[in-house]
């Protein structure tokens, strides 16, 4: 199966400039980064990470490319090259293949990623796609979990909740947004939201070893968290705080940095200030008289 | 099993000043390489490319590292960092991975990569490593397959055959090599034998659009080539030019870089010219007299 499906494949797969040599040689080539380079992969599985007998393998191929370039986006980085490597079942690989690779060259036609490599096997498992993705940062910093300070303010993108009723299938990585954000503002910190608002905001704040002040009336709530309350018997609210897959970016940055971004109308999806960057670990909600700590909840893979 | 797991990892993972953040954040930051990168991608599954219970997981481990590292090799880089993927059975998972980690530490401080990320599941299947590796020709031009010249001499390393016999489960990937023949010579086209000396030849022939005049009593023979004919019945030679995994590296250059290569005596493994880069296509045995045609055989996905 691999020699045509790659023939084939070679003959459709987004190519750029930046990419001098894609699939086919023992390595793709690359020009070299303005600057700092960052690199992530990630790997869903069936049965573990989304179910093929209740979505289309298209959006699957979408996802295993859209979660990479959340992570691109939470590094303020632009993607350039992808290598997809896909564990196939047996029985109707190349179909299996075919369908996935739609979604994959979707994504990347969108974002203008090159897939300049991967591998197919075929095995006795589920079906598995492995994306390794580059970015460039064009001579700036990427923005690590690690660098909020204190006072910062914190941010972030959209709405989050209830995105299992059906964004996460096909999420929209913050590329834009990111490359918006970048030319606004110095961001200190950046991480996007996979497993939950709120942990995922721990986990930040724990890499800066910093906590936050919340205004949690601020938190924007997705309609979805909403719809999806009503089958729950789960606050909106809870969603919001708690739910994974929404691909939103938590950004901090100076004050001032943050009535820029707030003031500018030409974002390509909004941003809400939720809080403030604390000297005292931990999350904690911001209230007149007391203060009230918070319990950061999510998925644990 | 991840979080525990990866703190571990973090603690025991090889760094490299070229790569400023590691496993920890949304993605791995390096350093931009001088000149192009090379990106090479490869995965190994349990019942399709080793048995784990006829391998130890350290082995397994290293050869997952290793493979790449000899694309890497191929293309005449230097490895910089990889980021591993691993799919692991849900029974014994963590013991499993930590045993797969003994070899990938291993390989990667030999050569000196960074383990700059990575992605751990646990699932319903078959142990399977995916690694990505990164690589710099330090502002050379890497060696393609689509290179060769006519007139070019073709040079094998080392000896091969029989790697079936033991040298498969610990590969050397011809990192010290690469290196040593970028400095004495230009190297037109390379590829790695992980096929099949002939198939892989054949490949870097087709990929060129040329052809070669092949001196087939001079091709290297290794030991276990003998040694693995006595158990199969085949020749010596019919397991030098058809097996797979001996990981040495096939180059063209000048017949005058050829002699400069040959007259060095401090390669790390010995080189042999066995042939001539014709305008011909395909693989020709040269002999008084007569021209034959020779069939590429070897390993085929």
């Amino acid at each position: 199966m691999e020699r045509s499906f790659l023939a084939y494949l070679r003959g459709r797969c987004q190519s750029l400039r930046q990419v001098p040599v894609g699939i086919g040689d023992d390595a793709a080539v690359l020009d070299p980064p303005i600057g700092r380079q960052v690199l992530c992969t990630d790997q869903i599985i069936d049965g573990v990470d989304f179910r093929s007998d209740e979505q289309s393998l298209a959006d699957v191929g979408y996802k295993s490319m859209a979660i990479n370039l959340s992570d691109i986006a939470a590094m303020g980085a632009v993607p350039v090259a992808a290598l997809v490597t896909l564990s196939l079942p047996k029985t109707n690989a190349t179909r299996i293949a075919g369908e996935v690779y739609e979604g994959i060259l979707q994504a990347a036609g969108q974002f203008d990623v090159a897939i300049a490599g991967g591998d197919l096997s075929t095995y006795e498992g589920p079906l598995a796609l492995s994306v390794t993705m580059t970015g460039d940062v064009h001579g700036g910093e990427p923005w690590l979990r690690s660098g909020a300070k204190e006072g910062d303010a914190v941010l972030v993108s959209g709405a989050v909740g209830g995105s299992l009723l059906g964004r996460h299938l096909r999420p929209t990585p913050r590329i834009e947004l990111a490359g918006r954000l970048r030319r606004l503002a110095t961001v200190n910190a950046a991480i996007d939201v996979s497993d939950g608002l709120s942990l995922d905001l721990d986990r930040l704040l724990a890499a800066s070893r910093v906590g936050a002040e919340l205004d949690v009336d601020q938190i924007p709530i997705h309609e979805d968290a909403v719809a999806r309350s009503r089958q729950t018997g789960l606050t909106p609210f809870q969603h919001a705080w708690s739910d994974g897959e929404d691909f939103e970016l938590i950004v901090t940055m100076s004050p001032d940095d943050a009535d820029r971004v707030l003031r500018c109308k030409e974002l390509s999806v909004p941003m809400t200030r939720i809080g403030t960057v604390t000297g005292r670990t931990g999350l904690w909600k911001k209230s007149t008289g007391k203060v009230e700590r918070l319990s950061p909840q999510g998925y644990q893979h």
